[in-house]
């Protein structure tokens, strides 16, 4: 059966469930991050999923991305499944600004989380799921 | 009609082709490290591919993947689509071990690139061809 692993629990705010994944908001108010992971038990890479599920996997990680696009305008998305700290398979989808503390470099290894004050953090979650909740697919 | 951006013409060193992607090894001998580039022309964000092609991407990660597991015996794979210093569209496919220089963290943003002496590159080449080559897709 799949359970979120405790740390990506620990580090995010569940913002809700699409096909395969669950949707999750990085408690780290520097970037607009969202963590997919594919609601499936003992995955840890890519090549682990079967073609249906990784296709899935890339659908959702466009349609967060254009969520991401819609609320915050940003410059850049940049994703990536690294899984060196957190074994169970998650793909990260960001929105990337010029202007963010980590750029042009990656987020992952840059400097501290910054967890968002509760009403800033209730204000994103309650944006991004008025835009996903636009697919049928969505739910919170 | 499609180009190779020149930065990664200049970082990396062309193994093949296959139905959707160039495939490049970064001469960074720290890690075994290939990108995957999208022959496309004007692309930036992985949400700008037909999803025919973003699904191809995937599935020509994964087969990358395999081919470093299988030559390099990593202990994770990483991927990853940033793209805030190339513009153009590509992805990484990189082979992690617990004992290389920027483990657990990213590979981006750590340290300088070690180029390969030619003939550990050469080898390196020849060994991921043999494994690709497998594949009728793929194409030198």
């Amino acid at each position: 059966m799949f359970e979120l692993d405790p740390r990506l629990a620990a580090d995010t705010v569940p913002l809700g469930r699409l096909p395969l994944c669950r949707v999750l908001l990085m408690d780290d108010s520097r970037y607009p991050w969202l963590v997919l992971v594919p609601a499936l038990p003992g995955l840890s890479e890519l090549h682990e999923l079967e073609p249906a599920d990784r296709h899935r996997l890339m659908d959702e990680a466009v349609l967060v991305s254009r969520a991401l696009l819609a609320v915050f305008q940003p410059d850049k998305i940049n994703t990536g499944c690294l899984g060196n700290q957190v074994a169970q398979l998650h793909m990260h989808v960001i929105a990337r600004f010029r202007a963010d503390s980590a750029w042009p470099g990656p987020v992952w290894g840059s400097g501290e989380a910054a967890p968002y004050p509760p009403d800033t953090r209730e204000a994103a979650c309650k944006r991004l799921r008025g835009v996903l909740s636009a697919h049928p697919e969505f739910d919170v």
